[in-house]
């Protein structure tokens, strides 16, 4: 699929068939998120897959209350993929903060998250973006060590229902020339 | 170009040819921004784009003192994309914050700088994320108010020179099975 199709058609997908992923589409996925860039290339992403169905159910149950589309699909999915990075790695250089932002595993666990959501759509296979949740308590669930931050849930699979396309803001109204404020396609 | 070879094939680019950008190319990718997933469809990204040669070198003064291996693409690349976010809305619900980690303004604005660089790629235009910068002093020379946060600054155009490959992790070493520490490759 070319790159400009995916970006537009990817949709995030809440409901899946019980189809397993195939282990090759899987690998390709993971490949995708290997690729991304990072700060001066540290790679922070650590990736956990979750297909044991207890586990899947457990983290279901760890999303906000607050009426979540996702939490179905984070159940149901054939995989859930639990997307985390390394603390105090990204953004910083010789173990201090370059930057007033302080840690950038936001920012660059977030760029593979994007290369893995295009590739699984490249591949028929439909994500959802999962942030609302207990991040604690899941990382529980999930074994992590202190210093790896559960970032997102990504449940991944084949597409049971065909979603509708949310509406964009237009260019005109995030676009600006040299300066905030000044609208570049006027 | 197919996703899966944007996403592979895609290196940041810091030496630019001086043509410009035509606005066709410069449009999709700003087009390609615009169709990224985000908290709840909220779209926080804000770009401003640079082409004014005193402004770019401006906001290139400002670029982390260590060695920046990017400062000279910031000052000669035809364009220079200000990637900003609204804060106080992704990651929110009637206006508090949903999880522990505040506000979720960099990890959406990178899923939409991720967008961007793939669809730059697939149209033969370099770019390179730029993060270690003073953002206080540069959302200044792009007079950004309270409200709005600066991320990266992104230079485009046409690559002038041929980035070798960096080394990437092994999927053997960041990718684990149902808990964090087992790995999924063995």
């Amino acid at each position: 699929m070319e790159v400009l199709e995916a970006i537009k058609t990817r949709r995030s997908v809440r409901k899946f068939s019980s189809e397993p992923v195939p282990e090759e589409a899987l690998r390709t996925v993971l490949e995708a998120a290997r690729w991304a860039p990072s700060w001066a290339n540290t790679q922070c992403w650590e990736i956990v897959v979750v297909k044991d169905p207890g586990k899947k159910k457990a983290l279901s149950d760890l999303l906000a209350p607050e009426r979540n589309p996702a939490k179905e699909a984070v159940a149901q999915a054939p995989v859930l993929l639990a997307i985390c990075g390394k603390k105090g790695v990204s953004g910083f250089y010789k173990g201090r903060p370059v930057t007033d932002k302080g840690d950038w595993l936001m920012f660059d666990v977030a760029l593979a998250v994007q290369n893995i959501c295009l590739a699984a759509h490249s591949l028929g296979l439909g994500t959802v973006i999962v942030g609302a949740l207990n991040h604690e308590k899941a990382s529980e669930v999930l074994g992590l060590p202190e210093e790896i931050e559960l970032v997102v849930l990504i449940p991944l699979g084949r597409p049971a229902h065909e979603p509708k396309t949310p509406p964009r803001k237009e260019l005109t109204e995030f676009v600006f020339s040299e300066e905030y404020g000044k609208l570049y396609f006027a």
